[in-house]
């Protein structure tokens, strides 16, 4: 027992690359770790267009918290969801109780956003927890079921009309993904409709997809989409979504595609808590509510108040904030773990530096784009890059294997095993059926011998 | 084309062992084989407990009907609920629509019942759905949760209490794990409780647990569940359920086990469908529902009309009737298709006569009870051939490597990877937590350098 090392106390909230990556760093500093997060495992965020696509299981792509920090011996996990932060007292506060802090991380993340649309989220799922991902696979095959028993040409045409809003990375796995689903996975499955006739739209509001690429790599893009059968509109605005379709504008040019499986990777919006830390810290907070925070990724006079990952928008000198992904979120955890790790035992750190080493994106079995320090790659050896990353940091091993084999066995059979339509039981409503679903005339009905 | 022996239809409503098994021993027929279900998928129903204690992901013990039958030519899939039987037009009828049949096959299966206590249902979940079997998973895991989080020691008792009300092969599958999840799979997990402190109450309202097997194999099972940490009550009836406790009388004995998580093994109540037969077709139904059908699985005066699996009741001579597990599903799955065939051809079959290759049940890892045909085995090697027995029934290939991987894992390293919570966000309320939730004192709190 060192009860001197022990005493100081790191508060970490949330679970994700960012706070996970900190509260792993911090084992052997002498601190005690406290890891709040109101979900009970880390979620393996890159993957999940995977779930919410049927390729991989829930289980796959998430750990559960406790057994990642098991054999950190100065580390706990706390189930509970931060409410507030007493920032002159040092304590996050939970609806049911309360925790000091000497440092506090605060690492809650950020979600989609509907630009002042709210309405439309029942509409339009967006992508971020398990949840979300399992509704996503949910309406996606029930609309190929009810394609199937929709008899109607233009209603069945509307069943099988699927848009994806917004053309960054998420959107292009999902619009790349719902390509070779009807194109491959689906393929024979039906007797009514053949799933290769699905269209698949993306929209994007400027004027190219994977915007924060280069030029040419999302030409690249646009054009492996293309291959896939997916109708790429960029320079499109969506401006109402309804149960039955979706209106979009490019220019002047107005339409309506008949729809009623929209998916939303557009937009964000910060976790809540950056409006506490403004409320009471007096943090200040970009367009969408990200934390803008110092050199050290702490807020402007609370040095034991860190923002990291999405929630936090850092600026090196004269740059662009940095992205919301999970090399940055990673790389932020690193840091103040060493940096708090450093001022308990009494020295300091340089400002912290994100060392990008490229971007990655997939778009569909076997073709991605990868741009890794300037050299720009595409096709397979991206794709292969994309699968070995990935691979690398899934936090455990028996995951890492269980989704290495998934992927081996969707890539040979272009299988895909999670195909189950599970929560709500409903089932979409389509016209009455006409007497003869089966190719064969009422007459040559025979008796039963 | 065929048109004359295409022309003959065949609707199996119900995609469980049963009716799934029947479409597959038609694959030859010349028949138009129709298989309806509500869900998409096939269940593989005895590993549903895996799922529900965090042993596998729903994925796992799924399969998609559609890839199940894709390489059947004469036959396809309708996700569709059926809500009548027109017995004199030869049509089911669904919400939306309804369809043609000249053979009706109905294995709609069985439910769990609660004894005229419905409004026991929210408070003690039964596991017959993926939906149930996560529902069960996050009530457990955040048992566990809430009592770290909890400080008063009686409120903390109560959540490390389960309860597992029924002591068949579900009920005792449930306790054996629940043992194994708290001695073994949690261990060092948490800080502020030893998850080995938890009870498990195993109640049975008969004189033994596993009633239909042999009285030694009882015996057996009782003592393994005992090793496990189980708390088997049998003779002893449950008389009511709250959100807080759970009321039991054994003989004149009336007890109160204060818990949170009752899980619920009991009582069959038989699809509805069971219903719309005794009033269209006037089907006669036994006491929870069942119906009652002739030797050859038909119900009396409709040759045209099967009933198979938990929905069917079924009397050898004299004997009792056939009890509701996947082997006798099986089989008369099998029989009904080849009954089918051979009548279409126009010939005929002797009775349906099940052929018992015994009783398997599993009380946790490494641990069983078998009974082969009057072999009692117990132990390691029960355990062994359960296992064999259940992989070899799972439908798929793929499913059964995932499975086998995931059994292995589990069985070496007493992980249990899928302990996700997840569904309704809703953290449990505990009592307000103390200030020094770590084991440090607040004047110990050195100011940040």
């Amino acid at each position: 027992m060192k009860p001197d090392t022990s005493a100081y106390r790191v508060v970490i909230v949330g679970g994700g690359f960012a706070g996970l990556y900190a509260a792993r760093t911090l084992h052997r500093a002498p601190v005690q770790v406290t890891l709040v997060d109101r979900r009970n495992f880390h979620l393996f965020q890159p993957l999940l267009y995977q779930v919410a696509t049927a390729g991989v299981s829930p289980g796959d792509i998430a750990s559960p918290l406790r057994t990642v920090l098991k054999r950190q011996r100065n580390a706990e996990v706390l189930l509970a969801e931060v409410v507030h932060v007493d920032v002159l007292n040092r304590r996050v506060v939970f609806r049911d109780g309360d925790l000091p802090y000497d440092t506090l991380v605060i690492a809650t993340g950020a979600s989609h956003a509907y630009f002042g649309h709210d309405e439309w989220e029942p509409l339009a799922p967006g992508l971020k927890t398990i949840e979300d991902a399992l509704e996503i696979r949910r309406r996606i095959l029930l609309a190929f079921e009810a394609a199937e028993r929709e008899t109607d040409p233009a209603l069945r045409a509307a069943w099988m009309n699927f848009v994806v809003v917004g053309g960054g990375p998420t959107g292009v796995e999902l619009a790349g993904t719902l390509g070779e689903i009807a194109n491959h996975t689906l393929k024979g499955d039906f007797h009514h409709i053949d799933p290769g006739d699905a269209r698949i739209f993306l929209l994007e509001g400027v004027d190219r997809v994977l915007p924060p690429y280069p030029p040419d790599l999302s030409r690249k893009a646009h054009r492996s989409l293309e291959k896939l059968g997916v109708t790429v509109r960029t320079s499109t605005l969506v401006t109402d979504i309804t149960p039955d379709d979706v209106t979009v504008r490019s220019g002047d040019l107005v339409e309506h595609i008949a729809t009623h499986t929209v998916l939303w990777a557009a937009g964000v919006r910060a976790s809540p808590l950056g409006q506490v830390l403004q409320a009471e810290a007096g943090a200040q907070l970009d367009r969408v509510g990200r934390v803008l925070v110092e050199p050290d990724l702490t807020i402007p006079g609370h040095p034991e108040i860190f923002v990291i990952g999405d929630l936090a928008s850092y600026t090196h000198q004269g740059g662009k904030p940095l992205p919301g992904v999970a090399p940055v979120a990673i790389q932020e955890g690193h840091f103040v773990a060493q940096l708090i790790r450093r001022r308990v035992e009494g020295g300091a750190l340089p400002a912290f530096h994100y060392n990008d080493k490229g971007s990655l994106a997939t778009i569909g079995r076997a073709a991605a784009v990868a741009d890794i320090k300037g050299l720009h790659l595409s096709g397979f050896l991206a794709w292969f890059t994309w699968v070995f990353v990935h691979l690398l940091y899934i936090v455990e091993f028996e995951n890492r294997v269980l989704v290495f084999m998934q992927w081996a066995w969707n890539y040979f059979t272009s299988n895909r095993g999670a195909r189950l339509i599970t929560g709500q039981d409903l089932l979409p409503t389509v016209s009455p059926m006409p007497p003869h679903l089966l190719p064969v005339e009422q007459e040559e009905r025979r008796p039963l011998s």
